[in-house]
């Protein structure tokens, strides 16, 4: 087909919207450009392994130009968006302008402080793989400090660790934290006792795992607390420093490590429309899932506000997915002539696991717990993890974990992530923190 | 055994020759401090695959930590060390004074630029895990940016990797580059054609891999040019800019990639007489690899200046194994009351690989080339490789490479070591390159 009939579409961000977006345009009288600022596609719900020294990054993340390999007319382009011009129909980004037909905006989201003090500056983030290696390196450099320390006021505060949001973000990082508190390191730092070391979830609800109903979130809470984690509900945090956290009523706790993962919000637009936005940083979109007064913009995933039931889809991977694809087709057959349909989320269940041989699972509105949820889990993920090599090197990963309580990736690398043999690095600045 | 019985000893460096000390020093009558910067130990042969992008940089790294869990009486210190004092017979690092009875210095080799103008300040390393990243993410970050450079020049430049040393290093670095410029990423690059990119290795010497043979350099020599990589011997190069290199001679060449591995010296040891340095920056031993006049410190592995039938040994991994074991050893001989013994090297072997299916080895003097010598070299560096999962992991991803010509690792990751989007990171400081 000539290039002059093709129709540009540009495509914002890898993550799980963008590329089912680009599997289901292949094949169309379509040329797209596929843009982000990382050359890989992440998987994003094993990052917290990343971050308890399960797996290697590498392994949950896979190159765009290998994804776009067995595409004819698509192309990847590493770049930070600048501006996106919705009247001229063009992207800046990585200097150069990128003029679309059709646009897709799937730059997915960030965390997300609530105006709370000092949370941006203080906390670490578990949102990208830059992010997970940071606080596996800041752990690990926890310990290795600790285990010489001998101010036992310090030396407390950096075996303390705080995550801030019971959802299953957090719940999921507690548990294999302690794990790895437990298990690997406890034979690394025999100097370490078990008592000396404290993990804890701060959760501003009254029960763990919203998502999941009131007996599956008691079980999350009962296997947490088996596993030597408190769990504080119904506790607000007011303040994060330095030296640890301040929660709403004046309890103040020392810790050198604390982890958010209590708010996430749409990842900013250059560009868009201020009027789109909504509190939650999301951009609004209509029934087919184009923003409003924009017919050939769509959005899809975290970015996305999307109402059904009254209720806005939550920011997970498997909204994205249908809506990245259900965008693409919905672009079809604009470009054919048809009119592009409504979308609706098919929910094929939600999971979280909670350390070893147990998860949670809600399927068809049923929800189970235990081991069998727990193979469960471990199926699905490996069945959306992208890359044979990937699965491969995940499941071995997984099996040494299982049998022999190895966390095997426990090493400060890359040394320009972290600061040796001084201050505990405090920078929380998401690309480079401080190094000396 | 009571401790005050026990000697101390520090050992300064986790590498070959410290972990092989280690090793032998066990059941001794003594308490072992093991201080390095990393908290793992780094399989130095493999690290040009790293760079490579073809395993990943963890599977060639394990922690110290792990290693030590066998041993009574053996701690680790994660500290940079300060000072050395001879006299009083302490280490300063980390903020702590480690008095010893016995110390094995054993900090390796730094890249060695022979006053070259610029090569200090413009050349990527390989010696270190964190080099390796920074230079796969810089090697990946040039084609990226070359994929949408407008001006000739520019792209040349981008797409000209020069390589200076014509050793074992630089040669298996070269292969290794070529396959992974002429597969995987001509596929991830339509618009970079195999005659874009140019490969060029500089050897001021006659011939490649002066320690093997005049037959074996040769051979080496036609693998690599049919693997298309330019070799240029008896050039020494005069300058290294930001722009390229410059040869003696006044020929020069544009490139953004100049990877240095022409020459190494002796890791400098704070503290150190002047005297004992010498200009390799290694230090001179006495036949039972002590330091001159001090009884109580042995050098072992690369930063160990010993003579051999009238030569120094290299800086080679099966040198650094025995001489930290023997050193082990003679201590422990001091400790018993009797007197340490002379070192020999036994040399069981040298070997170095030339892209797939091709090696050169040296097996007690006689040398052998190709298909079988590759198995060889193969079958060796997993047996040495630490870590059982390490070496299923590894294998893993050579099986992929093999069969499916695949460089999996093709991730510039994690950014913190790049400047997505913007110019491409021309900072070769060791820890952390600049990033905006």
């Amino acid at each position: 087909m000539e290039r002059k009939q093709l129709k540009e579409v540009v495509i914002i961000g890898a993550g799980f919207a963008g590329l089912w977006a680009l599997k289901n345009l292949s094949g169309g009288p379509v040329r797209v450009t596929i843009v982000d600022r990382n050359n890989y596609h992440t998987f994003l719900p094993l990052l917290y392994q990343v971050a308890a020294a399960e797996i290697e990054p590498e392994q949950i993340a896979y190159p765009v130009r290998t994804l776009l390999r067995g595409f004819r007319n698509a192309r990847y382009l590493r770049a930070e968006v600048e501006r996106i011009d919705f009247q001229g129909k063009f992207v800046e980004c990585g200097g150069q302008k990128l003029v679309y037909d059709y646009l897709i905006v799937a730059c997915g989201s960030v965390s997300h402080h609530y105006g709370i003090k000092g949370a941006g500056a203080h906390s670490f983030g578990l949102k990208t793989l830059d992010e997970a290696i940071i606080l596996r390196n800041h752990i690990l450099s926890c310990f290795e400090r600790a285990s010489c320390e001998v101010d036992p006021e310090t030396r407390k505060a950096l075996l303390s660790f705080v995550i801030i949001g019971g959802g299953p973000t957090g719940v999921e990082f507690a548990g294999a934290l302690a794990e790895l508190v437990r298990g690997p390191l406890r034979k690394d730092f025999p100097s370490i006792s078990r008592e000396d070391v404290s993990i804890s979830l701060v959760e501003s609800g009254k029960r763990l795992l919203g998502v999941f109903n009131e007996k599956s979130g008691a079980y999350a809470l009962a296997r947490l607390e088996s596993m030597g984690i408190k769990v504080l509900l119904g506790s607000s945090v007011a303040e994060v420093t330095h030296g640890g956290i301040g929660l709403a009523g004046g309890i103040t706790a020392a810790s050198r490590t604390v982890v958010w993962t209590a708010g996430v919000s749409g990842a900013p637009v250059p560009g868009a429309p201020a009027a789109l936005v909504n509190g939650a940083g999301r951009i609004e979109s209509d029934e087919c899932l184009r923003v409003k007064g924009a017919d050939s913009v769509y959005i899809a995933g975290d970015i996305t506000h999307f109402v059904q039931e009254e209720r806005p889809l939550p920011m997970v991977a498997t909204v994205a997915i249908q809506q990245g694809r259900h965008a693409a087709k919905n672009i079809l057959r604009q470009i054919g002539g048809g009119r592009p349909l409504p979308f609706r989320f098919r929910d094929k269940g939600t999971m979280a696991t909670i350390g070893r041989s147990s998860a949670i699972t809600r399927i068809r509105g049923i929800e189970s717990r235990g081991f069998v949820a727990w193979v469960l889990w471990l199926a699905v993920h490996i069945m959306y993890l992208i890359g044979f090599r990937n699965k491969i090197l995940v499941m071995i990963n997984w099996v040494y974990d299982y049998f022999f309580f190895e966390k095997s990736v426990r090493l400060i690398l890359p040394r320009c992530c972290d600061s040796p043999g001084q201050a505990v690095c405090l920078n929380r600045e998401r690309r480079c923190p401080e190094c000396r």
